[in-house]
């Protein structure tokens, strides 16, 4: 059943002769906005708020301005487009399956193994370069109109960012040096849609006036409205006699645009100031009503014009909510941190943007003032907290792990040369949920980390022990940490109850006799606890510990674990590379057999990739018979 | 004998009766200038440009705007002041001296081993945090802003920014939240001296109109000049009384002040468009000229109102120039970043203002098209050789290891996971040269970036092999790479001649029986020579490899190489954490010695600093006794 418009379809839109270059657009607009609902309903997960603010704008460029050859994509003639804001990629592969870049079946495998990945990437024809994490497509775009400047080549690049998205700081790098070269081939469009993640961007960090900051940085600025086809290209066409200057176009557009009760207007006023739709899915009705909605506005201007399209068929099907399978340690998290927080009143809370998803709300609704929101500027943050330490305060500093320990990782050393007490919260550690693709797996966290001397590793593998750690690091510790909160539900509850928690040492999670098993968090101490369980059908009896220390191991006490066993084997939720198997090595003196992550990761499904990096508990069976010669 | 002022001094100055307070200050200016030049003499390191124009702002705040307590630095009630262009360390210093937080004799021990840091950190008593990496301290400033906003404290909070250094994006992430929350007792202050490193801030990128761009960010901005005492007491005066808004202070200095051969103006005209001050020395005669234009100007004040002060002691044996021990690495770079550039017309140089120090002078000249001079944007820098290789370019990118392997991480990572071909080159990489500390020393780059999973890492050990490497990088490897230079000129030249250069295999540079030691780069194999050399004499013969792949190692050939040797020692110019000894440690399986470095760096001399982390020849020979039993 056909589920996405296809290329045919669109090309008969444009074959239409009543119709006007706008009307046609508009039209086309919308089918790719149904496309992209579809794409992430089909993931059952995706950015659908962000997708659809910037349907025309991708609409235009690709459908009617840019130089594209989509059976070459990589022609040295086209012009180029970057989605900087990466996590829209389901509208931007729904606007270049729309033009041919690939069939528009495949918009079904997105955020699936080896199917369109999660941020926009190029593995997919026509992307032109990976994003995800924010900040970076500027300077990219830059890259590309550069060597264009030097090869004497006309072409146009055009970068599209989030309003939210100017508050990392590498976009001021970019514009300040854009306008220094006088790259008027460089064309920014700002999707000014003003909601960041769930919350209105002048609530979270205010960056207006963006068109007067721009004028400052030296740029040709325009503003016009990012939902009206007409006057897009009635600015484009404008901008584009301007020399010397890189030219900006600020798009006022609306989150959730195209769907009544998604539009940032309504929804902020029935989510009571908060967005539901920035990576949230409608099931059930709400799937039926926004499909719908979309549907009826372009059959109606399709039957107008008499256009012969197939239309897609609505499968509600497709939009049945998954069932919740447990608890994760984020809302566990959430909690710890108000309790925490209301015994130690130096305990100041920082987020970067991603309050809801690190489980930060909580807190940020008991203790206001002791709330601080920098916006999507890591960095910032970090070094903020360095000043609030030294003043005598206890940052606990919350983002991906992904962006914490690589985009502030310089911050992050500072901080720590100073020996001040500040507890950094790596979220969304490990591989899983992997559906967002390797920009947001935190799986080079311990080895970005590990290096940095008087810093402190943990990694919880369960609501208690994550209790436990917390507030060891808080009440306890006099030192800078690390906490390495995965946000994956595991398969199986890690049994840990009245257990002791010291420094250095691990938890004995069950007893063995043939091989032993070192590892850490949810996850992998899950799969373990499960191949352990497979492989005692086999005879095999593996004794697993729960090492929550990455980088504090008491050395005496490994030693001692492990002496009786010849085979010694390290799960690793992380790049096999950097992480602690080459701790626990270092100290045994021995070869250890390592169950990590090798290569970069990849957007899938919890169990298709656990599978995939043989990091499941089939996978773990096998290699400890392999390992045990049975 | 005296080469500094002494607190009593500034004391008899400050009691004066004839003199008005501006008077006063522009005595004290000068004394504490000539303190900074001094301390730099005497470590034969650091930064006069910087230093100069930063003296009479900081001596306005120290001596008579802010609430201090030099016997107590932490009191509470202090106002706070934050010099984030940390290389104007020896001005802050003879300033915090000179108001008694500590004694100017330690003025003397600037970059010796603990002495004052290199670059400002909080071991020195009234430093508040540490800087040297620039682009920190305006977030750090916010968080003791914060902090005292939150905690009902009136404190004002300074914070000293270079011009040049408002091209690093993270002061926009800042100055974006600052004025977002209203944070009026935060006052940045730029040191507008029109001067980067070694170039006009406006032929590098244009920062211009800064005052425009803060307005845009939601700024209070006042402009004035940065020398006169006068008008910066006045202007500090009128906006103590504005409310709501965090306020900035553009103070247009002059690069050098005071000495008029290093005044930018002069100091470009002589230098043909470079200015020479900004890291370089005066020696003999020039110093000498130097000291004698300051003095000059404070004899005639204080002899006019009659202070008395017994003057410092000139002392030209201080200034005389360290005899050139040999040739470094980065000047064998600068030569083959020429010639290869010459054959592969795709060759791209990039540079974040770091281009003398980095050898890339050559190539701008000879290629001036070809070099893209990005200022202080190293992330941005990154990203832009990324959209260049994705574009067809084969980009170089140069900053110190330091900076381009922790700052732009992600960056690297995100270009790295397109497979793009770009050669990433990590400048003053290890612990040596040591004076600038631990802001500067490239310790962790190897581990930063180890776990990236399709980047080669390759450290060159001298001038040959480093022409072999980058031939075959450039040539021979298609995918990104790493290589790692260091530039301190080692005590022995590597042996290097008609060797063979193999991915993942090392060379052998001596032979021996009792055991192999396995290191990279100039530094560690020169000392592991002469440490062969002293072991000789003792019976004890030891093979040496030279292993310039740090992260690609042919397992069979480093499995055959070390099979005879019960012990293997691997020299790491880098932390022992994430270093090269944990890969050889997992290949061989084996308890492998490590001979590396624990803790932070420090700043000092080349030898102290060998020797207090136990990596010179000495410490070298001791351990290897130690392992053999002998």
């Amino acid at each position: 059943m056909k589920i996405f418009f296809e290329k045919s379809d669109f090309d008969e839109v444009k074959k239409c002769r009543t119709m006007k270059l706008e009307e046609k657009l508009s039209v086309i607009a919308d089918m790719i906005r149904l496309n992209a609902l579809n794409t992430i309903i089909c993931a059952k997960s995706g950015h659908i708020g962000a997708s659809f603010s910037a349907v025309e704008i991708l609409t235009v460029l690709y459908h009617s301005e840019m130089k594209i050859d989509p059976s070459n994509p990589k022609n040295a003639e086209r012009d180029v487009f970057i989605l900087s804001k990466g996590h829209a990629a389901a509208a931007l592969y729904s606007t270049l399956a729309s033009c041919g870049f690939f069939p528009t079946e495949r918009l079904a495998t997105f955020r699936r193994l080896n199917g369109l990945e999660g941020h926009a990437e190029i593995s997919a024809p026509g992307v032109e370069t990976n994003t995800g994490s924010l900040g970076m497509g500027i300077s990219k775009a830059k890259g590309f109109a550069l060597s264009a400047k030097l090869d004497g080549v006309k072409k146009s690049v055009y970068v599209l960012v989030g309003d939210g998205e100017l508050q990392e700081g590498q976009n001021w790098e970019a514009v300040l040096s854009a306008s220094h070269w006088k790259l008027d081939n460089l064309y920014l469009l700002i999707d000014r849609n003003y909601v960041q993640t769930d919350m209105p961007v002048e609530r979270v960090v205010d960056i207006s006036p963006i068109r007067e900051k721009l004028k400052s940085f030296g740029w040709h600025v325009e503003v016009t409205n990012g939902h009206d086809i007409g006057k897009i290209l009635r600015v484009l066409k404008k901008i584009r006699k301007i020399r010397g200057k890189p030219k900006a176009i600020i798009l006022n557009t609306i989150k959730g645009k195209g769907v009544s009760f998604m539009e940032h207007p309504v929804a902020l006023k029935s989510g009571k100031g908060f967005y539901k739709w920035h990576d949230k899915l409608p099931f059930g009705e709400e799937y039926r009503k926004a499909w719908e909605e979309i549907a009826t506005r372009i059959k109606k201007k399709l039957a107008r014009h008499k256009v012969p399209i197939a239309f897609p068929v609505f499968r509600p099907d497709l939009a049945e909510k998954p069932p919740k399978t447990g608890e994760s340690l984020v809302e566990a998290f959430s909690q710890i941190l108000v309790d925490v927080g209301g015994k130690k009143k130096e305990l100041i809370v920082l987020d970067a943007d991603l309050a809801e998803s690190c489980g930060l709300r909580e807190f940020q609704i008991t203790f206001p003032e002791r709330f601080v929101e920098v916006g999507i500027a890591e960095q910032d943050m970090v070094s903020i907290a360095g000043g609030l330490a030294l003043a005598g305060k206890l940052p606990i500093v919350n983002t991906y792990a992904a962006f914490l320990t690589s985009r502030a990782n310089e911050q992050i050393f500072n901080n720590c040369s100073e020996g001040s007490k500040i507890i950094y919260v790596g979220h969304l550690a490990g591989i899983l949920p992997a559906k967002p693709g390797k920009s947001h797996q935190g799986i080079r966290d311990i080895a970005l980390l590990r290096n940095i001397p008087n810093l402190l590793l943990s990694a919880p593998s369960c609501k208690e022990e994550l209790r436990r750690i917390f507030e060891f690091l808080v009440f306890d510790y006099d030192g800078p940490s690390y906490l390495r909160l995965e946000h994956n539900i595991p398969r199986l509850q890690i049994p840990w109850k009245e257990q002791k928690l010291e420094l250095g040492k691990g938890i004995k999670l069950a007893d063995g006799k043939d091989a032993v098993m070192i590892g850490y968090g949810p996850t992998m101490l899950s799969e373990a606890l499960i191949a352990r369980q497979m492989l005692e059908k086999d005879g095999i009896k593996i004794k697993i510990i729960d090492l929550p220390w990455l980088n504090r191991i008491d050395e005496e006490w490994l030693l001692r674990e492990t002496e009786d066993f010849e085979t010694v084997i390290c799960l690793e939720n992380h790049s096999t590379k950097g992480g602690i198997s080459e701790e626990l090595n270092r100290i045994l003196g021995r070869r250890i057999y390592t169950i990590g992550i090798e290569g970069y990761g990849k957007s899938g499904e919890n169990g298709e990739i656990l599978a995939y990096f043989g990091l499941d508990a089939e996978s773990i069976k096998q290699k400890v018979k392999k390992w045990l010669g049975k």
